[in-house]
């Protein structure tokens, strides 16, 4: 067992080389056994073992600074930087974290929760090192799937300037999170498969070694081989953008690994890239053969790799069916995900209307644009993206799709408090959206509610946004559902006493607080955030109590919509009930935060109880 | 005359080809006379006539989507689609808008205000031509300073799926706004001084004609010739993408321009990337001497090229002012531009500390993020960016700025209202920035208070936002400003009236206004948004009006923090001004939206005195 010697990297560094592999082994015990118990990010993590280990080998960490793009890789470096035991904790309120942040540890050099931001961090970083004249390096340990990124290629096209102590470590397990798609995956895959240049290359080193020493004659060689490389185009893009290339090497080949970081580790040319392959799930059968299923799993049966299920149909998968249905009916809508096909429940659409499908990879700006365009070629796009990488997109949301009024659905999944935490949380969502002028807002108590939006939207023609958590909703699927009036709200439970406002499936928390309140309290199903109710929230105010329960931070949503809307009108008092705004929101189960926050039933109408008049 | 001809893209059909070059001549005469007058984008303008005359000619708009990357290009495009004589009321309220919307003309098919969503919208039009078996194309003409954002190289790695009708024309001035940077700058130079190519095709070319037609040999040639083009790389760098790349060709040579559209407009072969250099301000010598003085210009003497100035000191040049002064007593201060040298102040800056400022070109989620890096390094960065492009990187100040509470200072300029209309007003920021945890919220009544913003933000050590608006302050730059407490506003006028809060110049507005309204105001200037003084709301709020004027839209600003302080208060009523919320604000001269939307002192005092209670 070398694993449990292992407090620090120091520690690493004490062992021989050929020590590492069974170490990795050890490592991937871990991983699957934590994973398999508290979920997380398993494919991806069980990929970068090696490398990882690698890097700690030979980098002086943090002296040199290693910047994971989104914590999906980054188990193994917590793992090893002090945190083993820790580790066991992960994803618990209180307990590991499932992405590197600053606060928890001084080995993680940066919050990476979002893909896409390692090359800019790093990049910035060697600009600092350089300015200081400081030989360490700025390393970014890049996935493939992230590379696709906006912000990514915005970062690769700076990275000639201020990158000279800048490595990037390309991590292609040909995946983002569904199969990875676009252009630079095809050159990617294009290097891997085109031996042509290392079958030259390995001639060429022969032919360096047989000959004599002579200096001239090396040099000769070598800079022939420059120029062959150039031509024969082995990371052309990368060479194209001032960024030296090197690879692809075997990811999992700590031997191979050693080599070139130790070359690396040498030298101050940056930027270089290294080009590592490696496979997702590596290590655990059942991930490595649907390494889809397996990226981010709530927690499985490690025997037989079942997944742990919520029971309740999700919200995602009523989305799935519903737009499954709507385009089989009116055959001009498209779906378009950015990445996440399985995650927004898109996978049956994918499969039922492929020639309408579009995976657009981790690119949300993209996405939102290209639903654009197909909107102005008569298409009727439904642009589902998380709520919290919607936050990648606002300026396209407003640019594009808002100020021309074009008919885009956007559905915006994982709305409100997630196990991930802070990265991840879609809790900001509702002030940004609905901040834009004609982008109609709302959120689904029910998956039958969902079908009824996603069906007005269609026929409301203007942009939309509908926003529903992650997980599912206490009402029956087969429901019966008012129908829906553009702008109004619902009362779903008429009283006398204090008013509850809610959203979405908070509805029936609100509604749970009632009946431990008794206080004939009226319940009302906002509906639509966008345009606001306000006139109801006036006529039901007078005189008495109104309170907001919902899954946002307390400013910019709901609470903020009522405190507008009641503003200039006598009231009874507002007392609001959503996540403090004051403070990111840590990670752990959803129940725990809101047991944490006071956001469940009994806490909400203790609250009231407290502060409300009767 | 040929121009007076032409209302429409059938009337320019009518001319010869040898016509349009003389035809290019009255454009440019118009386009100088009417931004000389009005105002306007000068210099990408004037680079694009020929080639917009060129796709008028040959493509069928708008069978053929015409999609611009921003409209700093599409002068042309607007002159000769029916806009003629309307084009003179450029940028006037309830005039030609500076840039395509498609409420203007069915031939404007996009929004385009902001760079780099060209590719995305064209490719999405392209996708739902290919759905409809429509053989029309979608051509995006994208400037080579767009190229750079994150959006247009997702769209570019994209376009290889859906992409058969998709042509980009790239227009290379070798311009963003500033010079152009980056490695894709450099690759594009790179093809363009590479003439090894161009002589070995010349040479092929001679080759195959002077053959006899032999079938084979042809077909064996033209092989060779497509695996010398891949190896020696013109554009490579789109040929790896899966786009065709053709160039590059003299943007200003219309028999060529028409001779590689006619070959495009006849085949169905995209994704194809037309490569043709321009000349920004071609045909007014002042604005090709100084392409970035004359990018966006206030109106200028046209004998002379003398641009119009305000008279008072703006924000920005005093914002440049006081970074210099803080970065030479402070050398770990950098400043970082995305695109806009001239345009936030930062001249003074590059020149006094060349060594310490970054223009990282249009890419401000690179931008935002590469100051995360400097600051994780150690650096201090400054990061100026204008409040409408700062909707790009949200997510990035989020994620990587403020979750990990590095001290970055963003300096928003042009916030509020200004002349080029809804794609370009700053009047959301607050709603969004507000929103996130921990991030100060600070706007400066004058130069004055901007100076002791920044210093305070250095000492402060935690993410900062200031915003400014275009223009300077009444404020004389020498006079007094009380020290600045965190969270806290300044009462500028006591009085026992009604209060009225402000922020930034807005304070000079509630002063006029208060002295119109004689009725013993008293004037707050709120200072910070975030954190906000409720404490002062809440205590003068007691037995009067609130009242709130702000350079932003109702919702999400200065407005809503007052609501919310007041929701659980006893308050004399609440009363607010500032920009619609539920609708788009227009283009026009910004005096001229402020009457037209009751925001000058005398509608505000007018207003108050209606509804106030006295």
């Amino acid at each position: 067992m070398y694993l449990e010697q292992i407090d620090s990297p120091a520690d690493l560094k004490k062992l021989p080389p050929d020590a590492l592999c069974a170490l990795a082994k050890e490592i991937r015990e871990l991983i699957i056994d934590t994973v398999s118990e508290n979920g997380g990010h398993l494919g991806a993590n069980l990929g970068t073992v090696e490398l990882t280990i690698a890097l700690h080998y030979i980098f002086d960490i943090p002296a040199d600074s290693l910047v994971f793009d989104v914590g999906h890789q980054a188990y193994t470096h917590k793992i090893l930087t002090g945190r083993r035991e820790f580790f066991r904790t992960l994803r618990r309120f209180g307990g590991c974290a499932g992405f590197p942040h600053p606060r928890e540890s001084k080995f993680d050099a940066s919050v990476a929760g979002h893909a896409g931001t390692a090359i800019s961090t790093a990049l910035g970083i060697s600009t600092a090192l350089g300015a200081a004249s400081n030989p360490h390096k700025a390393i970014a340990v890049v996935g493939d799937g992230s590379l696709n990124c906006g912000i990514s290629l915005e970062g690769l096209n700076n990275a000639h300037a201020g990158g000279k102590n800048l490595i990037i470590i390309l991590n292609d397990n040909k995946m983002s999170i569904s199969r990875n798609v676009g252009g630079l995956a095809r050159s990617l895959n294009h290097i891997i498969s085109g031996s042509f240049y290392n079958r030259f290359k390995t001639a060429a080193k022969r032919l360096l070694f047989s000959l004599p020493r002579h200096k001239t004659l090396h040099k000769m060689i070598r800079r022939f081989e420059e120029t062959v490389k150039y031509l024969i185009l082995p990371g052309g893009l990368f060479e194209e953008l001032g960024i030296r290339y090197i690879g692809p090497i075997d990811g999992h080949s700590i031997p191979d690994l050693l080599y070139h970081l130790r070359h690396l580790e040498s030298q101050q040319a940056g930027p270089v890239l290294l080009h590592v392959t490696t496979e997702k799930g590596r290590g655990y059968e059942h991930a490595r053969q649907n390494p889809a299923r397996y990226h981010g799993v709530p927690g499985f049966c490690k025997a037989t790799g079942a997944i742990a299920s919520s029971g309740k149909p999700s919200f995602s998968s009523v989305f799935g069916e519903a737009a499954v249905e709507l385009a089989a009916r009116h055959p001009e809508i498209h779906a378009i995900t950015a990445a996440m096909k399985d995650g927004t429940g898109l996978t049956p659409f994918a499969e039922a209307h492929w020639d309408r499908f579009h995976d657009v990879g981790i690119a949300e700006e993209h996405a939102v644009t290209y639903a654009a365009g197909l909107a102005i070629g008569g298409l009727r796009p439904i642009c589902a993206i998380y709520a919290t990488f919607m936050q990648r997109a606002l300026d396209c949301v407003y640019h594009d799709v808002v100020l021309p009024q074009l008919p885009v659905i956007f559905t915006l999944d994982r709305a409100g408090a997630v196990e991930d935490g802070p990265t991840h949380h879609g809790i900001y969502d509702l002030g940004f959206l609905r901040a834009l002028p004609g982008l109609t807002v709302m959120a689904p108590r029910s998956g039958a509610e969902l079908r009824r939006m996603l069906e007005f939207a269609y026929e409301l023609k203007r942009p939309v946004a509908i926003r529903y958590p992650r997980g599912g909703s206490n009402v029956p699927p087969g429901a019966c559902v008012p129908e829906l009036q553009f702008g109004r709200a619902d009362v779903v439970r008429a009283g006398a006493g204090p008013v509850i406002w809610a959203m979405g499936p908070e509805v029936d928390t609100a509604l749970a607080a009632a009946e431990l309140l008794n206080m004939d309290c009226c319940v009302v199903n906002a509906r639509f955030l966008s345009p606001f109710d306000a006139e109801l929230a006036r006529k039901l105010a007078e005189g008495r109590t109104t309170i907001s329960i919902e899954d946002h931070v307390l400013s910019g949503g709901l609470g903020t919509a009522l405190d507008e809307a009641l503003s200039g009108t006598p009231h009874g008092g507002i007392l609001h009930f959503g996540w403090p705004a004051d403070r990111p929101v840590p990670h752990g189960k959803v129940g725990c935060l809101r047991r944490e926050f006071g956001l469940t039933p009994e806490a909400i109408a203790e609250t009231v109880r407290k502060t409300a008049a009767p």
